[in-house]
């Protein structure tokens, strides 16, 4: 495959921005141009929450690399505030609204990135458009939603929807002092890990100062002269000044989907492992775009800002000319809720079974230092085991944000990614010394008791190595 | 194989201790019992620094299990203060005398189980006898230390040897109060470690208020009234009250060796993945024992306390008629000193140079969280590729003990183990936000750095997924 000669990115946040940066790397004489419709690209999106609730103050450090950078370092242009509107595959370009005037302009392409992303998925409630109602995903929503708070000094904050963003938002808005109240439909928080492992995670919020109001479905929002002043529940109305909408989102598939690229799983961009889409000299990456779980091998919608990255990197590799390769993802999350850390990887149990794999799982809960050694607290893990093959199918762990349980997660996802079994995992040569862990720490022991307990091996370790 | 009638244990501190305890769990019908020449069993060697240094004052939080417990909850005899002289395979029989009486009696077993561990080298210098001359091998010589500190108050002491041990007890003897002198024959402190990377290291420990001695071997001790006085070095005389031998250690196999059981490497017990010795139902485990080195393929003598319960996990499979099967190690090792971490994994450059492979390294220096959160610190860690298969062959960390740098290499460790490459290192899927990593953490750009400078792949991966 020749070396192109313009590389055309849509959308410049993370799998964009990766994506126009490595291709410069690749591909030293093309002409790159990335085009999106914000004021910001090539930022922390997954910072916000902590800008919001004043880790950071400057928001700027949020910025990996601005648009002036990408021109004097890297000589690709970044056009901001620049929408593009259609694709036309036959003819190899786009049409390009500049939002700032009025022209519409078509832009040749040798290569296309489609690096558009996710948006929040707001749900069609009474009240939306009310002042003091925010969603929170892009640098421009957390200035809207920063601004109104410096000016208004809201004391009281209602969030809909107990995922990560609502979760770490929690946080960040208790830590600026407002009373926070959680509205969440399902009955636990955080619906992807399962419901038992969370109940922990309900009293430390409460601890924390959240008032939560779980199995709650929010029916509207009222307002008073043109502000956001009450939400009404399932479960009654809460009084409020301040709304966080944090449903979910969906990915911004539209553009592709006009041009007549084929939309996979949740209808997101369908890609292969080189970030093809079903057209010719058209890619995608990030949170627009689909992957492969490596546990259950199915398409699937898992946006994340290190997937994004990666992906923005095997799209740069495949335009260039190479054969990019992004095998796919584990759906590794994790997440701090005051100061819980909360994560998984790979399938849960019942996530396993619905793959078609006879699943079991085994829960261990302990400190993660010997109890001679101050400090760590404890952690619970809660592993995926194949009952058949004995191989490590996910992890779940909620833990002190002390406890290290995230990067014990990883762990978990190196095996889990790996195709290693219970048996392995009890074989790990991990690193003890009593300030960071037990002689046997916890994978180790987990792939102990999952031998015993679920593929019927007699026995029951303690993290000293003992039988219980 | 049948079941076993009668199982003997000889050592019961880690490998023995475990040992025991499984073969119970396995052979529920087997007389087990335990003989070790110490007044201690199943305590965690590993925490004697942490207890002489007060962070944990009250020592019998190190034992794990007290003998009247395996006695009471396991049916396992354990004989304190009893020791084995001799085993004859023929017979199947050990003579044990009883140190606190004058008998030798004749015990029968079915199977053996050699779990004698290590013992510390001591060289042949004058003044060895001295009081206040010690070693740190086990719970009897931290109580003698611990004694001797707390009756004499020692102001000063000379700690001899910068390995791990060295290193745990300079952070210990400091937080007493204590002036501390490290005399390390190498030019650099913990040798395992490529000199280059522990040069903060040595400054770190001065920072902590440690003497330095590189390049200095000692050449006797003096003493003043029958207590230790004075330590003559290659570089001057050095007064003191106290002196640790922490020179290294070596396999207790000298009853094994008398009995016509072969030897591996460095002296130890050769064992094979079964635990098995060149003998018929004899086996080891533990400090005492050789292992195989994953990575090089190697017969090693690796001994850490988690092997040693690993090993005994798989001795107790074995005597109770399965097939126990120990893969073998990667050397993983950590330690705090002060207020840094070190470690390693597999092979560093030059020794993966001496096992045969073309490989080469790659170091990466970086903080560990985004600048815009606060916290985490800085770590370097070095990793070591084969140049033909781009295989990680191993990693070494040193960082701050807040960065993590332990659970980063736990992660090196996994990927190590299970023969993954630069490539899979560039995408493995572990859990980002920003309170615990950057989007792209140090393993994951490790990858994309090793493909890069190391395999020829043209990019030089940021941890925001940029070019730099």
């Amino acid at each position: 495959m020749e070396q192109p000669r313009r590389i055309v990115v849509v959308g410049g946040v993370a799998g964009g921005a990766t994506a126009a940066s490595k291709a410069r790397r690749c591909c030293p004489q093309a002409e790159i141009e990335v085009y999106d419709q914000d004021e910001f690209i090539s930022y922390a999106g997954c910072g916000l929450p902590y800008f919001i609730g004043g880790y950071s103050p400057n928001w700027r450090r949020l910025l990996a690399r601005l648009p002036e950078q990408f021109e004097a370092k890297q000589n690709i242009r970044v056009f901001l505030r620049h929408r593009v509107n259609s694709i036309d595959p036959a003819n190899k370009n786009i049409r390009v609204a500049d939002l700032e005037g009025v022209s519409e302009s078509s832009i040749d392409y040798d290569r296309l990135i489609i690096a558009t992303g996710a948006s929040p998925f707001v749900p069609p409630l009474s009240g939306r458009e009310l002042e003091g109602v925010f969603v929170l995903r892009s640098l421009k929503h957390a200035l809207e939603m920063k601004s109104f708070i410096d000016m208004r000094a809201p004391q009281r904050a209602v969030i809909v929807g107990a995922g990560a963003i609502g979760l770490e938002m929690c946080e960040a808005l208790r830590r600026l002092g407002m009373e926070v109240h959680l509205v969440e439909l399902a009955d636990h928080v955080l619906p992807p890990l399962d419901a038992d492992l969370t109940g922990e995670v309900g009293e430390h919020l409460e601890a924390g100062g959240v008032h939560l109001h779980l199995g709650a479905r929010v029916e509207g929002l009222e307002g008073r002269g043109g502000a956001v002043a009450r939400v009404a529940t399932s479960q009654g109305e809460l009084d409020t000044e301040m709304v966080l909408l944090s449903i979910g989102i969906r990915p911004v598939s539209e553009l592709a989907q006009r041009a007549g690229i084929e939309l996979g799983d949740r209808g997101a961009i369908r890609v292969d492992a080189a970030m093809r889409t079903s057209l010719p000299d058209i890619l995608a990456c990030g949170d627009c775009a689909t992957t492969r779980h490596l546990v259950s091998g199915r398409e699937s919608w898992i946006p994340l800002g290190s997937t994004a990255r990666k992906q923005g990197r095997a799209a740069a590799d495949t335009v260039s000319g190479g054969e990019g390769s992004f095998p796919g993802v584990l759906g590794t999350f994790i997440l701090k809720a005051f100061e819980l850390t909360l994560g998984k990887t790979g399938l849960s149990p019942s996530e396993a079974s619905d793959a078609g794999f006879d699943a079991d799982a085994l829960t261990l809960e302990d400190s993660v230092l010997p109890g001679y050694y101050r400090g760590g607290g404890r952690m619970t893990a809660r592993v995926t085991v194949d009952k058949v093959s004995g191989r490590i199918l996910g992890a779940q762990v909620v833990g002190d944000y002390g406890s290290q349980a995230d990067k014990r997660l990883d762990v978990f996802a190196v095996c889990t990614g790996a195709g290693l079994t219970a048996s392995d995992l009890s074989s790990l040569d991990l690193a003890y010394a009593p300030p960071y862990s037990h002689p046997l720490d916890i994978p180790i022991v987990a792939g102990n008791l999952a031998e015993a307990r679920i593929l019927g091996k007699e026995c029951t370790c303690t993290m000293e190595g003992l039988e219980d």
